[in-house]
């Protein structure tokens, strides 16, 4: 929830010019993804996504990000496709920061997912595994297992207990565990690395748009799955729904079969995914600025998905093969 | 820029339910307005606002809001317009908060309001009061002059010097003189109150919207004319655009005469109006809660127009009569 750049009128119709998309009709500021400045801007001709780039996103990614989406499109992806401006570039500058214009993707999304929901969520996840094979660019993953200990170790130990006596510990551990098994053999390619519900949309049952790119990298496909399985298939009151798990994987494999060894591999990836999502979490519950203007998400959520992983014995319980 | 409260897929389906405007597209909260929670709602018919009232606005001054759009509306004023649900009603509930939808309108604000601009706010402002003569309704103006004595006096003697030193003297001094000389008999009716530059939109050089009548009320017509002064005839730098001003007026003047005693009365009612602001700005920035998620405006800004509408000796000067 953020608009941290006010485009004025003069700006925002000299930049428009830019492009071949007609004349400005409208321009809102809107309250989506947390790290940019989003505008819905109308044209004559459509709707358009404005996005201002903020320093939270290193201006060295975009094209990596820019181009995939144009890429991932050009495949059947329903995700955001970039404007070439008439000079044929997608990146440009308004108010001193990056900018681009994607286009509008229809639909809203859900609050409550259902199986239904998450078989079309991992089959298109897996459409998007499928479609990023071939992208040509590199990301390295900057939010993956080696990153983790450096984001705990910013994270004050006091401020730590303070969420959760005993937490230091358990994570320590954790991150020990994690980093003498982390897998360094699965499949690799383009991941999401961010599909929560927010970021997918559905129209009339069918999902209709998957957003914000600003995590995609390279890595573990079946991180990607774990990922989704944390942020899709746990219910309100913290239980996982194993029918809305083997909805999403069943989706998933329908498009892109899962080897063995990811089979093997998810529970540990699941945990993977839980420890990165509570420590970014953590470091932004700690290190928060009251001028921020962002809402912040509660950490020890994914502790509790942590530890839901941690007791699972078979990864087959997540497929019901 | 506020979206205090979040409207999930399932209650918003519903509610749009209630109205004949086709099926949701998507909706997205927008940075607009400062009191409510807003989004703009697509649907395969249109685009429209959905408003969900917060506490900073009486539920029981929402007819009179509502009602005045809809006869402003039915008088040729570019302002939204309330739908009405398949049961007649504009005003009903969502996520426990009142809640209406209005027509979309185009256009942006502008950053620089030229003469032009100016010339067609004054007008449209006079179409404004012309329309509002013979809306039924009555609601008095809570933040005029009565008001201000007791905003002032909420406003700690220690933070208002922290803002200036020397101010509490010079406002109380102000209140003396504005209580002892207020008008009591100039023209009266409905005035919008906060027609701001950010309130107002063009579109292709054309005033297309004027939006955020959730300060109208009854009071002297003239009086909304200061505001009007305060807001769109001062530089950057502060000093007084004559230029503008003059635009301002002669435009209103061409849809609704000023008498002469509204003239003469003109230098003491910027001056009151830019107390108002200046009072209200210093109450929200001494009383400011660090998750309000809004953007503080100066309060100084309005003294420097304070000081100025205070050195008007002939309100001839406003005009070039």
């Amino acid at each position: 929830m953020a608009v941290y750049t006010e485009v004025p009128d003069d700006d925002l119709l000299a930049f428009v010019d830019e492009y071949d998309i007609g004349r400005v009709v409208s321009c809102k500021g809107i309250a989506e993804g947390v790290e940019n400045s989003n505008y819905l801007l109308k044209t004559d001709r459509g709707t358009y996504i404005l996005t201002l780039y903020e320093k939270r996103v290193a201006e060295e990614d975009l094209p990596y990000f820019l181009e995939l989406l144009e890429h991932l499109a050009g495949h059947g992806i329903p995700c955001p496709v970039p404007v070439h401006g008439r000079d044929g570039r997608v990146l440009r500058r308004l108010r001193e920061r990056p900018a681009a214009v994607v286009t509008f993707l229809s639909g809203l999304p859900v609050r409550r997912a259902s199986p239904a929901h998450c078989r079309q969520l991992g089959a298109w996840l897996a459409e998007l595994h499928r479609a990023g094979l071939d992208f040509p660019r590199e990301r390295p993953n900057a939010l993956s297992v080696g990153a983790w200990r450096p984001l705990f170790e910013a994270c004050p130990a006091e401020g730590v207990e303070s969420l959760r006596r005993g937490l230091s510990v358990e994570l320590a551990g954790e991150l020990d565990l994690l980093e003498a098994n982390w897998p360094t053999d699965l499949p690799r390619g383009v991941i999401h690395g961010d599909l929560f519900p927010d970021n997918v949309f559905f129209h009339r049952g069918r999902l209709s748009g998957m957003i914000d790119f600003y995590f995609a990298c390279n890595d573990f496909l079946a991180y990607d799955v774990g990922v989704c399985l944390n942020a899709w298939c746990f219910e309100p009151d913290r239980s996982f729904n194993v029918t809305k798990a083997r909805s999403l994987l069943n989706g998933y494999r329908r498009v892109r079969e899962l080897s063995d060894a990811e089979i093997e591999a998810l529970p540990l990836l699941a945990r993977g995914a839980a420890v990165r999502f509570l420590l970014t979490r953590m470091y932004d519950w700690l290190n928060y600025r009251a001028d921020a203007m962002v809402k912040l998400k509660d950490p020890l959520e994914y502790l509790q998905k942590l530890r839901f992983h941690r007791g699972v014995v078979d990864p087959a319980g997540y497929l019901a093969l």
